[in-house]
């Protein structure tokens, strides 16, 4: 596969660059004209580690691959700009299989206005797809941090928590259905983060490693404590189902799982009104689980009267 | 290994960030309020493609993911400002392993006035490093962009060339010298970009893939055509008698061997004295290599008389 031909024909298939974006790609690099604050991320998805080829297509990988990376634009409610995607490509990965992973990439990129402006392909012994968004706001104080969560403040979650980790399992199963498109096609919650920074969040985080730790990154960096209410906490559909079906505690799924995608955020009482209304009206639910207090620690307050401390997935991956 | 462990220690070894950058490395994405023209280009570096691990430090692997990325941004003339960095991890690198690649990287970011914003750590069944970096300058018209060469513009490069190809045969002779640092520890023409720039080059490319190759992709991208005259190259020392003792021809390492990073830049004649002089104020050497035609094609003159077309390497690597 010769590499200049296959950029050309990557290219032909990317849309025009938005309207920030002076020079797209195929030159040493992209410019660009970005006003008042910018906001970087990177993400790398690698095969055998974060997926597996055959478990879903090469558009859900190209997908997955841009949604883990603007879901952290979503935790600090920027404006989706540009993405920048360094491709390695596996020698049984033929033209054909880029191209239907970009395909995938630039669906979602359209859908969430992202320009994908630049780029590297490169031989890889696994397919590897690094991602690096950049997103925008007017300035860096409409931006929503970890930091900021005060004692006092409430702790909600977007959306439904748990199915990612059920999907997981299904795959295992070579099932198919709507959880399993919660682990091959999350959905950044790009809209619901800039509601709930515009509203005044005080912190903000993506749950990708899991409730319980990304609870704890939250609370380390703000200083603070936080109590989890488990009984609160959104299951998504078939969890409880999937979790009896396999022997597992469905709170399980639902705070260690991880790869949900949605956002944790805290924010003073007054504002949980209004936030639950932004929030449903970009379609996803804001639920209250708990609250922020003096100290440190993350407990969850069990059904059965327990409490468990938090403590996240913490092995490479 | 555990993940938050490495990244609080990775982070640890990172300087302050520059002014631009409102929040580094720590958050779901960094912070910057850049002004201007932002310059973005991505690169990745995979053991067994680009490098090979025991060749050469893993701090040199650090420097040439981050120079190889930076000499993009020299190419377009742009001030360098952050790099993000995404990591993968194989089993049997250590968390030693890991700092001493950062600590390659850093140092370089350090002496470039880089700041390193931000990354992702990930396991991969090789090591592989990809880079992000983002450059800045006061307008897009500051920026040179490959396709503005004229016919009866002059055709110059700076540095020498070959010395990264002849350092790879060296490097497979376990051999150690200035040519194995062309070859581990290649030095992106920044400072000699940003003075083409501002003098009013017409065009430029970094040399990555090879002059045959990356005068072709300024030809095509200019529409116009190049001559070249192969008496011109400026040869690094060391390059003849490499290609002596190994039966190669000294002009093949300086026009396919690739890697030596230098940039190729198209000016008006009457520009040539004063580009010269700026550039040899950044330590390195512009030399006139040949000149812009009407028409199209990439022709390479030889000492014989004859002429070559030149053809990049394109296999994808």
């Amino acid at each position: 596969m010769g590499e200049f031909e296959l950029l050309a024909r990557l290219r032909e298939r990317l849309p025009p660059p938005g309207p920030q974006v002076h020079l797209g790609s195929g030159d040493d690099a992209a410019i660009s004209t970005p006003s008042g604050a910018t906001v970087t991320s990177v993400d790398a998805l690698v095969e055998g580690v974060h997926f597996r080829r055959g478990r879903g297509s090469l558009a859900q990988v190209g997908h997955k691959s841009l949604a883990t990376a603007l879901s952290d634009l979503a935790a600090m409610g920027a404006e989706p700009g540009e993405a920048y995607v360094a491709l390695g490509v596996p020698a049984d990965l033929d033209e054909e299989g880029c191209l239907e992973l970009l395909d995938g990439l630039t669906a979602l990129a359209a859908e969430t206005g992202t320009t994908l402006a630049g780029g590297d392909v490169t031989r890889a012994p696994v397919l590897t797809v690094t991602t690096t968004v950049v997103g925008h706001a007017s300035s860096p104080d409409d931006l929503v941090r970890r930091g900021g969560a005060q004692p006092g403040d409430l702790l909600a979650v977007t959306g439904k928590l748990g199915g990612a980790a059920a999907g997981l399992l299904l795959l295992e199963e070579e099932a198919e259905g709507e959880l399993i498109a919660r682990q091959l096609e999350p959905q950044p919650r790009l809209e619901a983060g800039r509601a709930l920074a515009a509203i005044g969040a005080t912190a903000m985080i993506d749950l990708s490693d899991g409730l319980g730790g990304d609870a704890s990154h939250l609370a380390v960096a703000s200083g603070v404590g936080l109590r989890i209410n488990a009984e609160a906490l959104p299951l998504a559909g078939g969890v409880a189902a999937m979790a009896a079906a396999t022997g597992l505690d469905p709170l399980q799924l639902a705070i260690s799982g991880g790869e949900d995608y949605e956002l944790l955020v805290t924010l003073p009482p007054h504002l949980l009104e209004s936030a639950s209304k932004a929030v449903s009206e970009t379609g996803v639910e804001l639920t209250g689980v708990g609250e922020v207090v003096a100290g440190e620690g993350t407990e969850i307050r069990l059904p059965d009267g327990g409490r468990m401390k938090a403590t996240g997935f913490d092995q490479l991956r």
